[in-house]
């Protein structure tokens, strides 16, 4: 297998043949058998997923979203996309825009301007987890070479799916007694599951229900078609809610070849971990045996699960589809081998030509993840502040220096050096809070996230941390609290990998650099959608002062949409 | 019983005492158990029902209200206070205001300028039937003294309930084919239910459940404490979705004395047919034996039954409150004895000293009400225009004088002379539409409600229209189709019913006339909130250019929200 990777120079060529792609998109429920029993799904022009967005390194994507929904407003963000000069379109309600009203058309205009595997999602309430969301796949720019080589390639995007509503989910979260979620009915490829019966129910030695389908039934799998002897790409991106999740295709390899829309060393793996946030392109030879078909099974890690394996197909041509394997799916690796984990992210490291990150940084913040409570309502907190976020848009707010729409006092930059992280807190008392950091333009900030016990003894989670506006590089992972002076000298500074998503282990800290090069406003938070939902985020501004024109739809809400009306007096 | 009607110089002398009541109310989701299953609820500051106002007419009523959910808009109508002079406080959304997007506070001020009783209800969406609703009672100015003599006074405010989320409702109402909602699972009475058990299980032929509380239960029923020999004001109104009901006593009379905050003729009868929008006051005597307890039954009528009637007491105080009556309750008169509605409808008559109608009218709307369908889906149509509400609200659209916000052409003001309303239609295609009913200030317009045969042969459905911004005299009830020339002639001009709610009964016609007095825009619609969902409205404006400031807060949407924004450009 020949690949060359040389993408640094794709970028820069990219924006010299940039192409316009316009799109009229509508928002608005659908009922849907996701999963094979009826549900409410909040669907693109009637697609779940929405549309794939394909477009070119260096294209203008413009979408018209209009949102039919009849009382909910709505806003997309655009995952792994950077946003570089249009920061209120980076679609995150309460951050960069207000959301869209019912009836209203809000127009996104962005550059796509890195090759790559990304996806696009909700980011208001909870409505990712309705099933707002699809993928955007970026090829090299136009008359640039892939340097990858395949034969074919695939798009898997992953998702975890309730039965329960997301008004119903969002009340439970916000009330005393906390409700919490449980763990998803169902996995979702590309929006399809089966809930209540399984592919493999006769390869399984538990008694399982068999699937049977109707010719385009909404939950039947989509089969991966393959010729004997090729290579292809699969892509795979996971906006789940709750489910971190393992990925394997029986019988075969799959070689690592792409994170988060960078490129990676290669490497050869039997699974693959996925994260919240995260999206993979693996390369994949159909070099076994050609008169059979093989399983794909995507499992639930990093909780115990209750929820079974996603299954699909991969289908040598020759053989009919309908051929089931009989030996049972690959198994899932236990919820919580996390040496395995940790040694799987480990292998992910740039590849070459992939710009080194900055030798030293500017500033440090330790942001210790907690769970606590306010008033007996469960909440999850960053160096003791749980984020509320505002009514009105920091992006407006900041820009046209409007005070009183947040507080303007930073949270804290670190954590009491006392406090024991192997302990639930010994206060479990916090506070809600909407003050951000803020940062002086083209400084390297290192961020330390720092895990530690949850409000039960002996539990401690897994969180992804998922940054807006930028991609870091994740210089290292560790165990215990981070000890400053001491685990810097590990750090990865030649070949770290550049991400916009990185995972936390529990007990343990993850270590990221980037640059403030990109003025505006970044969400920067756990990607499991409850816990954003209960104030599990933080918000970094750099060079808001140098920002041109915000259009004055991303903030007609709260005081800036107050100063336009009082402007009129 | 002695009673005094005087109701007229009583408004007047109101307004020179005015006091200001002002309420901070929050409106956001709850678990809550209204049929003793739980489910969620739309909830004023954690209650459900919201919060009763109890002022004095000529008062000055001023809710800050804020939006404490999720993701969704709200707005609240208060139905039946006439907004004169603050018809941007009406709370019809799309109508009057933008719907209050989340986490921002809008301020409702208005004047209450009449005694009576009334409630308030969401009005976006389909949120009134997620439980946002509340009692308005409004005494006599300070000072002056209530025409009608009572003891004492109980307020019963009536609703229905579904288990189904109003989101789901909602979509099946928008979808192809229909979801039709089905019938009501529970009527409430204050918010209270039993669903799956019966509070008279033990005098019933039938096989129940017998309902058993525990203390605060939130499904409990409120029982009415009585003295012998008193006499109570009872209150009651219908904020229901779809039940028509029927309020009776076990062994009393029911002395009608209001309607729709107009004192009417008294008159005695043994049950109260209440439609949806509409609001009464009975004089109950207890004058039946004091060593028992009375059954209160609210059935359903108008549609054929599938929901069991709510239950509570009346309970003479020298008997416990946990004596059942041994005898079962009343029975609800057959759902589809129309006579006998009608000859209800027909004995509610203005009091003394109500003013009468003008002789003659200067306009006339002939309203056909028909069932229809836009590209295969269901919908309700008024002269074959099924009303789709604009962005826009209308009273920002036309005092900016704003083009493009709505269809400046006026809907038809009659419908072909050979339609055949005992028939389904024709055709059954329609159009959405928004355009408007514009007519000069003071002067007096008719309009005559015509009902027709629906989608199915040899159905048409009772139909309670209400008017914002406006009482109504209710001229007359007719069979058939109106015969202009004819049927004026009996129209009752002497004494008839001042009103904001009609019902307009199958295959009949309703004579409605009022002085368009108040400038503002007011929405006209079936009080039936999928009919409405499912465009069955109109709208009414009048001297929009008379009007003073309206609070830009209202308008911070659609095309007014540009036009806020571009003034800054």
């Amino acid at each position: 297998m020949m690949m060359m990777v040389m993408w640094w120079l794709t970028v820069v060529a990219g924006v010299a043949s940039a192409a316009v792609k316009e799109y009229n998109w509508e928002v608005g429920y659908k009922f849907w058998r996701p999963d094979c029993k009826e549900g409410t799904v909040m669907a693109i022009n009637g697609e779940f997923p929405g549309p794939t967005i394909r477009t070119n390194a260096g294209d203008i994507v413009v979408v018209h979203l209009t949102n039919k929904l009849t009382t909910e407003g709505v806003v997309i963000h655009w995952h792994g996309i950077r946003q570089y000069g249009t920061p209120w379109a980076d679609g995150a309600a309460g951050v960069t825009q207000c959301a869209i009203s019912p009836g209203e058309t809000f127009t996104y205009k962005f550059t796509v301007d890195k090759a790559g595997t990304y996806f696009y999602h909700g980011h208001y309430g909870m409505q990712r987890s309705a099933g707002l969301y699809g993928s955007i796949i970026v090829d090299v720019a136009e008359g640039e070479r892939e340097p990858l080589r395949y034969d074919g390639e695939f798009n898997l995007l992953l998702s975890d799916w309730w039965h329960q509503s997301i008004h119903s989910q969002e009340l439970g979260l916000s009330s005393n007694p906390l409700r919490w979620i449980g763990e998803p009915q169902s996995i979702l490829i590309n929006g399809r599951g089966q809930f209540n019966c399984s592919l493999a129910a006769h390869s399984s030695k538990e008694q399982m229900n068999r699937c049977t389908f109707e010719k385009g039934d909404q939950c039947a799998p989509q089969i991966l078609h393959v010729e004997p002897n090729k290579t292809y790409r699969i892509r795979i991106a996971s906006t789940t809610a709750l489910a971190s999740l393992n990925l394997a295709v029986q019988g075969h390899k799959l070689v690592v070849v792409e994170a988060d829309g960078n490129y990676v060393t290669p490497f050869a793996a039997d699974d693959l971990d996925v994260y919240f946030g995260e999206s993979y392109s693996v390369l994949l030879t159909t070099n076994q045996d050609p008169s059979r078909n093989y399983w794909i099974s995507v499992g639930v890690r990093g909780r115990k699960p209750n929820t079974p394996p996603a299954l699909t197909l991969l289908n040598y041509r020759n053989v009919p589809a309908a051929d089931l394997p009989s030996s049972p799916p690959p198994e899932t690796p236990r919820w919580n081998d996390y040496d395995r984990s940790k040694s799987f992210s480990k292998k992910i490291l740039s590849a070459m030509g992939t710009p080194p990150p900055p030798k030293k940084s500017d500033r440090r913040l330790i942001l210790l993840n907690t769970q606590n409570q306010i008033d007996g309502f469960t909440k999850w907190a960053i160096n003791n502040v749980s984020l509320s976020v505002p009514v009105t848009p920091y992006l407006g707010s900041i820009k046209h220096g409007l005070k009183g729409a947040f507080d303007p006092k930073s949270p804290p930059k670190n954590f009491p050096a006392d406090y024991d992280i192997t302990k639930p807190p010994a206060n479990p008392n916090t506070m809600p809070g909407n003050g951000i950091y803020t940062f002086p333009m083209n400084i390297t900030v290192d961020v330390i996230l720092q895990n530690a016990n949850a409000l039960n003894p002996n539990v401690s989670e897994i969180h992804p941390w998922h940054l807006h506006g930028h991609d870091f590089w994740i210089l290292g992972f560790g165990e215990g609290k981070f000890r400053p002076g001491v685990d810097e000298m590990a750090f990865n500074l030649k070949n770290p990998p550049l991400r916009n998503t990185a995972v936390l282990y529990p007990y343990g800290w993850t270590a990221l650099r980037y640059v403030t090069d990109n003025p505006g406003v970044w969400f920067f938070h756990c990607h499991i959608e409850p816990h954003l939902h209960m104030g599990m985020g933080v918000v970094f501004a750099e060079g808001v002062n140098r920002l041109g024109k915000v259009p004055p739809e991303a903030l007609g809400c709260g005081l800036t949409g107050k100063m336009f009306m009082n402007r009129n007096r």
